[in-house]
Parts: structure tokens; sequence; C-alpha cells
């Protein structure tokens, strides 16, 4: 299959995990409705962003043991058939009462394909700007994750994940055709870095790249700097919006991948001769 | 020293070395007098750019007998009292007649302090726009290049290295504050990707990042894109240019590396257990 439809909910999340679920699910099925075949949910959608409400809202992802919310993304991609990358939830690893800033990943038939857990944390200080750290409260993954769709193998990460370069260069090396990063970026470093970001692991990997943010809360303690965003393996902007709730659509051309590597064959020109592969480890 | 001042000199380049040499000379001594601590020439700013000129400019480089154009480079360094990234030249190898695509750097006394030998060729096919292939006639060098300043290290290479992410990777992670790309994009490729490439080396790595092109000739085979850049560790371009011949000033506080990596501390958050280091092999 050679083209297919991705689709951005920048849902309007508030504090009420319940009505967060609801309006995904809504939007979700619009989404699919309009012919979207991958529909992308934001970082932290069933909970606000912030290291106080963490704890408050992280559920265990189980499997065998559906929880509220991935029971609730569970049937949202059975009812819209869609391949469904969850956002972000806060998850609760009842081993060791660990919680990670977790993505689940689910196909048409509503079963999970794929879970991520954020491998990056969010700790940075910008003085008199901005201090967040995850850190605090959360846990890092170890792993770097994938899944598969009838149209290619995609690789998924959230948000500052986006800032390693080494995290797209290992899926693309390893035969994905797209990035997609659920994120919630700031008023700071997202006019600074969100699109650059991810022109930039499109035009260094030739791959599609899309981040998806929340809404614009001014009433939320963090505020999101929205502007979900698509990009083609040339790194152009094929869709994207400002900060309040919206859907962004792209067309995805995978024939696009193939011609840019044509064109610009930078994969069978790098010197792992001169520097290591870090696909390869 | 915490500032400097970097002038890329978007030269004039024609068919006539000599006169290719004489209008270097003018303008590296107008970007000293203008304070410039360090001034960058073009690539291939001795001869057209095309591979049927390679071979026909191309000179040995061996400090202990100077050629034509090393010696012109050594004595604008020391008439001027500038580091000079003398852009680049074709070089013949005499032990084994290779050509390469060269740039040599010289001190403030005309001593030759680095000599960057283009690692990945442009060899590119964007049908019914452009089809190079430096691989045609020359070979490639085998090694990633470094030169010391006052100021700081910085990392040279040469245009299509741009668009290989290890190479300005490896020079920040060893500690250099900047890379500098002698570089001649078109107006194909020069739209589509020169400023993201510079913006996104320099936001991956927290460094300077500047590319000094040719400027546009018309009535050359090769069509340079011109707008040479200067882009700061935030990656905000800081000086850029159209296509005439012009010089491009930046004044580089240094204070702002220390400033964002402290903001964003990506240098101690990297994932090593999860993905190599490239700079380690």
């Amino acid at each position: 299959m050679s083209a297919l439809k991705l689709a951005l909910v920048q849902l309007s999340v508030g504090a009420q995990k319940a009505a967060n679920l609801a309006r995904a699910r809504t939007k979700v099925l619009e989404a699919a409705k309009a012919g979207a075949n991958i529909v992308v949910l934001p970082e932290c959608f069933n909970s606000p962003y912030g290291t106080q409400y963490f704890g408050q809202y992280a559920e265990e992802i189980d499997s065998a043991k559906p929880s509220v919310s991935t029971q609730a993304l569970s049937e949202m991609a059975r009812e819209s058939k869609v391949y469904l990358v969850g956002g972000s939830i806060p998850e609760l690893e009842p081993s060791t009462g660990d919680l990670f800033n977790t993505c689940t990943v689910w196909s048409p038939e509503g079963q999970m394909v794929a879970k991520h857990r954020k491998v990056h944390l969010f700790d940075i200080d910008f003085p008199g700007k901005i201090v967040f750290k995850e850190s605090d409260v959360l846990k890092p993954g170890n792993a770097l994750t994938e899944f598969a769709t009838p149209w290619g193998k995609f690789g998924v990460a959230i948000c500052y994940d986006m800032r390693f370069p080494e995290v797209a260069m290992v899926a693309a090396r390893r035969g994905c055709v797209g990035m997609i990063y659920p994120g919630a970026f700031n008023q700071t470093t997202g006019p600074l870095h969100w699109e650059l970001l991810l022109r930039a692991r499109a035009v260094d990997n030739q791959i599609f790249t899309a981040a998806c943010s929340p809404a614009l809360d001014t009433g939320a303690t963090y505020h999101a700097w929205g502007h979900s965003t698509i990009v083609d393996p040339y790194a152009r902007v094929v869709g994207t919006t400002a900060a309040a709730e919206d859907i962004v659509y792209g067309t995805l051309d995978l024939g696009l991948v193939d011609e840019v590597r044509k064109s610009v064959p930078v994969n069978s020109q790098r010197r792992f001769d001169v520097y290591p592969d870090v696909s390869r480890s």
C-alpha cells in the first residue's frame, strides 16, 4: 500500500480523566470518518501535564488486565478501525511502584502492538522561563520502540526523545518509514525547536515525522505549544496548526521515501569506516 | 576569550585562478579590517565548481612546498592576522595521482593548522533538476578534522559532509564549540535543506554552525545557492545573505554554548546504555 492518511488529534486535555477519554474517543472517530488510517493522540492525553499529577492519574498497563485508559484506547482503535498511537499516559509499574511516561499503540483489532516508555526524561531549566523535572517522579524507559503497519514500520518515541537524534537514526536504519512523537513542548521550547527538530529528523533520515501535542490550555500549569505537525521525507511541512484544539491531516505518499533516497543517496554513502553506526551496538 | 567575530566571504568565483586568489585576498583583508577574528572562504574558491575543472585547477598541498593557492592562503592569513578557513581547492596527491576536495586552515602566523579532505563525496541525482557526481574524478578523505583557536576548537568539513549528522556529533562531543562548512549547495538542494541542516547540527549539538558558499554565477555550469549563514547554539540564524557576493558577519558569544547546555542538558542526558556514542569507536 503506497499511501496512507495520518491524523494528529491535538486534544484539549482537562483535569477529568473520564472526560479526556470521552473527548479523545470523539476525535479519533472523527478522524477515522475523515479517512485516517493512523490516528495519533498527544502526550499525557488522559491527565494534565505536570509532575504533581502523574501519580494520581497513573494506571498499570497490562494487555491481560485492561485499565480504564487502555480499555478506552483499545475500544477506540477497534471502533474506528485505525492504528491508534495512544499518546501517552502516566504508567504505574506494580512490581516496583515506579512511574513512567508511556505510549501504547493499538491495532485496528484493538490489540496493543507496542509500548514505549519515554527514554529521555524532560529535565530542563530556562531561568525565568520554565523549569520542569520529570525525573523527580518518573523513571525512564530503557528501549527504543517500533510497530508494523501495512504501510511499513514506524518508530514511536515521546516528546523530549525528539532531542536525541539517535532515536530516529536507529529507527530509520532498521527500516522504519516514519517517526511518530506524542509530545508537549511549551511556549519557550516550542517556538525555538519543535518544528526544527521534526524537520531535522526527517532530512537526516529521509523519513516522515510527526508530532502530536495537546491543545494550549492557558488555565493549566503547563502551557503546551500545540502546533502538531507532519513532515515529509524531503523535510517539507505537509500539515500543521496553531495552538487550539484541532486535527491535523496528512496524506503520506510512501513513494517519497524511495524517491528522496534515490536522489540523495545518503543511506549508501555513510562512512561507517570513519564513525560507528549507531544502529549497531 | 568569550566572543569572536566570524566572517563568511561569499566570493564571486570565476575561471581565472589568479583572479580568484586576488579577489579572495581583497575580501579577507576587508573582513579583517571590519574586526573579524576567523574568516571563511567558500568551497572550491580558486576554481569553478565542476568535475571537468578539478584536474586542471588541482594543486599539491604540502606545507613544506607551497603551491600557488596555499602560498596565497598563508599570506592572506598572515597579512590579515586572522584564522583563515581557506574554503576548499582541488588537491592533487602526487604519490597516487588522486584528486581530493580539500579545505586548509591557517593560523594568523600563516601556518597551516588543519587539512580536511571531503569525506562524503557529492553524488546526487534529482531527475530533471540536477545530477552531479564528484566521485567520477575525486577520492574521499578518511578522517574528521578540527582545529584549535583561542576561542575554542572548531570542526571543519565540506558541503555534502553537512548531510551526515555524525560529523558534527563527533566534533561537539570532542569539545568543539562550532562547525564550519565551506559549501556550495545549488538552486535545488539549497532552498530545501541548506539552512535546515545548519540549524539541525546546531540544535542537536548545541554549537555554533556556519556555512560559506560561493556567490551565484548564472553564467557558470553550477548555480550555487549562496545564502552563507551563521547559526548560534540555540539554532537561531544570526547572519545570512542572498546569492550575490557579500560578507556575512556574526559575533559569536561563546557563553551561549554553556547557557543552552545548562538550560537543556542533553549532553548529560544521552542514553549510551540504549544506543552507542558515535564519538567513541
